[in-house]
């Protein structure tokens, strides 16, 4: 049985532990002493430190689940092996791969992100259903192909549903479109709220576009600012196309408006029937 | 048992003739023949016309299910009579219902919205269950209060979970923040989509968020246009906030960007726990 040590036992990596520990042994790495107790108890993990020096010398695998800002910090604090590989969880790549791939040399260094998560933070809402179904970004940084099997391997394992292989700085051009884009429209629009009883008037799809607006603050500031660039271009196409509506509204072109309805009802029909192409 | 004609057997005026079946003798009406033998034949109505005229001088109570530039020109049609009372479900009031009063005096005039609805239109995607627990708006334009009593009736026999009587303007700014402009983003962040694979980076927050972009479009462009100076006021408010993240991200300034976070988490948490109190 191959060893993981995980690093970081918060929601992501606790919900990894939870769906690899029958097929892998797990080891927990943890600052925090009670989350490493919890997790334990609870069978989580076999063994548990507060530092990935205990395990790095026995571990065949390392999934990293901290922190933007603190990975580079922590590749720099060990010596890996050859037969080792290392990786992460993070939604965003560019910022870190390259320098993470040179860093734990003669290992192998392949990063991914699995697209799921909750609005709530910890291992107490650790569940690793929340993979199920959901999409795996495999973003190699070099041609070594061990990386890429071992993580197709964890993500049948965790019930992934899509496994996509594709490049660092595609997968923040995009994951800045779908996910860092759709967190800045929801904390503005709940930003944007300067009424004292909204909640009399709020239905299912307010509720569902805000709901991500109870953000995780430091997580998604980091997120933010490592993939600046992006979020930014994102942020003035999607403004262009809010001024679309507006401009069709103050000149009550009902044409342009139909158009725009039209546009918007065709893409997201056929992203509908491709997403459910890929759930069958 | 009093007689209700539903003008309008599409998705809404359906589901309340499901729900209100029970309670009231049920009288349907619509230019659509298909839709009145499938109303008839599932018994979801006791009778079935083209025209309200059959109906007229029967019922006691006439709902208008249908769009928004229709209304008033149904309103012109007919005489009603001083114990009838007349109202309406449509998503935006203050462009219609003051002249609607007048219209169908001696009878009552009182207008109201059932916040729930799906994507999808039409009597085959009908179901009464839509409306339980969600707000239920009357927006009376007289003092006569026969009309709230019976959409109090209505609203309970159909289970909506709270009842508030708040005027048609404030109705209409308020709708224009949580459901037009919720609408206008949906449709927006779609039409931003340049990508040719978005499907493989789609996870639950960008699917939830953009269902609602599947927009009936001639509906829509009714009640954007009815609501038009709300709306224009809303999306200029909800682009300042968007702004300020550009702005934010642009001067790398962490402090203001961690404050627009810990703002809307603020806020939305007290939304959260304030329709938490609501559905109790």
């Amino acid at each position: 049985m191959k060893k993981i040590a995980i690093v970081g036992l918060g929601l992501i990596g606790a919900s990894y532990a939870m769906g690899l520990k029958d097929k892998y042994e797990i080891y927990g790495v943890d600052i925090d002493t009670k989350a490493l107790n919890y997790a334990i108890q609870n069978k989580i993990i076999s063994k548990g430190s507060t530092t990935l020096a205990d395990f790095i010398d026995a571990v065949d695998i390392i999934i990293f689940s901290i922190y933007p800002l603190q990975i580079l910090e922590e590749l720099k604090k060990y010596r890996f092996k050859e037969n080792q590989l290392v990786t992460d969880v993070l939604g965003v790549k560019s910022f870190f791969v390259y320098e993470a791939s040179k860093l734990v040399k003669p290992a192998v260094y392949c990063s991914h992100h699995p697209m799921a998560g909750k609005e709530k933070v910890g291992i107490r809402y650790a569940d690793s259903k929340i993979f199920k179904g959901a999409n795996f970004l495999i973003t190699p940084t070099e041609a070594d192909s061990r990386g890429i099997k071992e993580l197709e391997e964890i993500a049948k394992a965790l019930e992934f549903g899509r496994i996509d292989i594709i490049s660092p700085s595609y997968h923040d051009k995009m994951i800045g479109y779908t996910s860092t884009l759709t967190h800045a429209i929801a904390v503005a629009l709940v930003n944007s709220d300067s009424f004292p009883d909204t909640n009399n008037f709020v239905g299912d799809s307010y509720r569902d576009l805000t709901r991500i607006a109870m953000i995780n603050s430091s997580l998604w500031q980091e997120l933010f600012f490592k993939n600046k660039e992006n979020l930014v271009n994102h942020l003035d196409a999607f403004v262009n196309e809010l001024e679309k509506i507006r401009q069709a509204l103050a000149t009550e072109n009902k044409d342009e408006l139909n158009s725009l309805f039209k546009e918007s009802k065709a893409k997201r029909l056929l992203l509908e029937k491709n997403l459910n192409n890929l759930e069958k």
